[in-house]
């Protein structure tokens, strides 16, 4: 019974259009050309490599594409049993024509070819977002990214600002902001004021929120100008900066993004908890992982200090989501957001979710992103949340507390759709 | 299968009268009155107001309860998927003849108005035990409650200690200490005299445990006199203490509890982890949250020093559940409570049930307090423990494993209530 | 239908011949004797110890096998809960025709006696692992094992280090290491060739992998030769180190095992978090615990250092196998290998084992080691294992992702003993 259900409960939830409210698309190349699009994202490269492919097998310079593809597939045997791989299989099944179970060295070559016949129809980019019921597509944009050249209605712009918090002590990052503002810092006024012209700049654009991830050791806080302004002196002329000293900078960069979430009522989505590079011969984005040992306590101060702002959370660690739980359980300003990166498998998800379903106020769940680069990638990865969920709404409400099935799918559809209206006000 | 048989073993399970090994009723007002007492728990107002409902909506000074209700169940509907809210229908249902599945702006006068007459009837007290197969109730007392004037065959006192350990810096406490003791100490062995007097009240009107609440940062150990004394000076003459020194005296206040523990024969319940006022301008009791890097590792001097204590340990993190698990399978005096606060949702009770069954022994887990406030909160969180430890007796023992029924239905019993009794010596 | 797929997966995986990758095997006495050799694993004495047992009585020089046995067993209804005595009421019922659900007062004479008959028989070792389904056995060898005398086809050396990592400021080791080596090391250098000669004779007989077991509070790294000289000449001169000294030679001892893994390509097991007796007064082997806030960013700069090394994995605290299953699906040298100690019970086996088959590359993970004292228990825990297995594979691979049965068959095979081979290239 509970199987019947939750493939009742699935087929009426993937009848509803999504608003996707986390992707890294590139509005001006949205969709993939060939599969080497498809495959060069980091989860077959990195898992290929972590299998044993060599890196210099990926990233050659000048790799075809479809040579580039060949070589993958040959390690694919190793991966079939990933989620990503049976991400890979179902969009090529559901785009693609493709009737296999597996892409092999003896059926990738037809499939490529088809492949690539589909995406170079002209209305490729319509046709999958249409199949795959998505209408709107949230961003991650560079802070001087001038958000023109495409369909803003379609690609909502987010403000990313990790370069802003972490590397301005890099004279390009620095460079960059003076290019994008007209103006060349040399305080903490200066900055601060260089920072409300981005915010105003995307805003003006559309732009529906600010964006980070942070290393697990980062613990936002507001320093005094005066702890600010030595290190920022020593920043702006290009001397080394002690970690305690670049640490004032990112604490005084960050509170200040902080302040303008404020003014220009944009949510600020943290994202909490990766450790950058531990892997240092790693692939091409396949280098990040983390330490489980963080709490939100980090950000006790920041949550206290801005009521105002909502802050959509997302944590890498799965040991970090009853904590992420109960702060949103508590503070009114912290909302769920998604399944992250290594938390992004059904086995952790389904933990996940079936604890924020029944402890969080259902007003302050985004239920899930895609973290795409190419929109191939919705459908497969919305799909496998639909599929927990449904699962959970059958079992945790249905069948456990005697819910209607219109009273869980009412519920599915806050956590798919309606809460990411709301909360992003789109 | 599987639904029939923990169905069959629930309706058993129901069967049992308890013993609540852990609350905090109020012996002279045990029973709510009217709705607003019992939607005036904190796990209603906390999560209103976590979805938006203004804090003074809810705390206004003076505020009629009726209208309290009224303001409250607006925002029901935004909570309606907790399972908190679940606890509240359905304790509704139970006791004052609610048959709706929701409560709302249309239905809530009527059911206020039945419950306000239910609840004035002079026998409420027994009809709502009697209805929830409750017969006795642990408290938690004030250490300078007079403990007089209730039924203690029925409410059964616990020595609560938080104020002692963490306060007695400020001068009320030691007021109050004075107060109770007939004494005003003046050095280590007064303080410890002073706290001794306490035990000897508390074990002559019955208590059958000392408890506390403790922050994740904190690590008994027993400082020499030495290392007490100055700071016990300072605290006397109500200097400020620096956090060493405050800590100095909460590890001797702590130690001390634990001594006396042995020599009145007490256990002495550890609910580890709970940061106190992380969300400042929350409601009452709605403020408390914690950091998830807290390790048993940090009890193994206490648990070494003290072989005839008895510790019936919570834990607050989830994550805390598989190191409690491991240290009661190899510490003898380490025993199993219940599912605290944020744990206590089925997804977690869940996990952690599983565990502790498979591998700690049934004479070392007591399966569930109800940490209720009031009496009509022990019928619902008793079942939905139930209902789990009905799933998870179905699922690894009569299925996986071939057990009889009756041989889960005694496991279950023995969690449920047999070590209630055995534990606390009830 | 999941119950009966289930339940044939099963039946097939049963089929499968093993090699166990991890144990504790004496290759001079692997298999048991009489009940007291069973009932003596640590499991069972700490359990029966925890609640509430004197450890004298299991302890207790001289003490006759039989009684202890018989005491042992005055026990087991406290314990019967526990997955632990499954294993051992399973393998009663395998090998010795008990036909009970429970070992009592009642009934384990009898059960003693037909069990010593049965294990007096010449061909014992031979019977229990053909009946077992085990070919091949690894062992856990002291570094100045003379590795002779025992059937090296059928047990496999495995050069256990903790000693020296962690103890060679005791002279006994050092005159352990230098009967072993025909040399006494005088400094860093001397140090190194020491455990060079180590290695040669390890993989002179046939050892497959070096081992070790860490604390949670280690973090490789490679100490300058300068470093470490000072501490190793203090060491030597059977003067005190400090903890940072100490620290400094287990580093050195460390990072010079794992550049021998290099030379001699021996994969090198790490089996990460276990903090030792913390119990103090425990039983034998049951005074170990551990301290969840552990991290393998701990291990960042070793498996940087060592790309050419294979490192299988074991983690202690079950909150630690999310980073486990990223890290293995990340570093190329990181590889999954079973469910250790406190995480060894189907309800973390299950957690685990679902993330670890959706996540890593299928080739990249050991499914299970029994880490047993005896021969007598491989069948019970790898039974365990395999139910747990099953049941993956049937919930996730052939009913949410519509593989075949064989397909499923074929990933539980590889993870069951494929990767063994393939890994440790036996």
């Amino acid at each position: 019974m509970s199987r019947e259900l939750s493939a009742r409960l699935l087929g009426e939830l993937q009848q509803l259009v999504l608003i996707d409210p986390h992707t890294h698309i590139n509005p001006h190349a949205p969709a993939s050309k060939t599969l080497a699009d498809i495959m060069g994202y980091h989860y077959y490269t990195e898992l290929a490599h972590s299998a044993g492919m060599a890196k210099h097998r990926i990233e050659e310079a000048g790799l075809d594409p479809k040579l580039k593809v060949g070589r993958l597939v040959e390690w694919l045997h190793h991966l079939d049993n990933t989620i990503q791989v049976s991400w890979l299989v179902e969009l090529c099944r559901k785009f693609f024509g493709f009737e296999g179970d597996r892409i092999t060295p003896a059926n990738w070559e037809a499939l490529y070819d088809r492949a690539a016949k589909k995406m170079a129809e002209p209305d490729w980019e319509d046709q999958c977002l249409t199949q795959s019921g998505i209408e709107r597509v949230f961003l991650t944009n560079d802070f001087d990214d001038p958000l023109t050249g495409f369909n803003s209605e379609r690609y909502i712009p987010c403000l990313r600002t990790d370069d802003l918090v972490f590397h301005l002590a890099k004279p390009e990052v620095r460079q960059r902001l003076a290019k994008a503002t007209g103006h060349e810092f040399t305080n903490t006024l200066g900055l601060k004021d260089s920072i409300g012209k981005l915010f105003e700049h995307f805003k003006k654009h559309g732009a529906k929120a600010c964006a980070i991830s942070l290393p697990p050791w980062f613990s936002p806080r507001n320093p005094g100008l005066s702890e600010v302004r030595g290190p920022l002196h020593r920043l702006l002329a290009n001397e080394a900066l002690s970690a305690e000293e670049a640490l004032r900078v990112s604490e005084f960069v960050f509170w200040t993004l902080a302040e303008y979430c404020v003014e220009y009522r944009l949510p600020f989505d943290l994202m909490i908890g990766v450790n950058r590079r531990v892997y240092r011969e790693g692939v091409f984005q396949g280098q990040d992982l983390f330490d489980q040992r963080v709490s939100l306590i980090q950000y006790q101060e920041l949550f206290n200090a801005f009521p105002q702002v909502t802050f959509p959370i997302s944590v890498l660690a799965q040991s970090s989501n009853m904590e992420l739980v109960s702060y949103a359980w508590i503070f009114p300003n912290v909302v769920l957001n998604g399944h992250w990166w290594y938390s992004n498998i059904p086995a952790y998800i389904t933990l996940d979710c079936r604890s924020r379903l029944q402890a969080v106020p259902r007003s302050k769940n985004v239920g899930y992103y895609s973290d795409m680069y190419k929109l191939e990638f919705a459908w497969p990865k919305f799909q496998m949340y639909r599929q927990v969920l449904s699962q959970v709404l059958a079992e945790d409400f249905v069948i456990a507390r005697g819910w209607t099935e219109e009273q869980a799918l009412d519920l599915g559809q806050q956590v798919l759709r309606g809460n990411v209206e709301a909360i992003f006000g789109v």
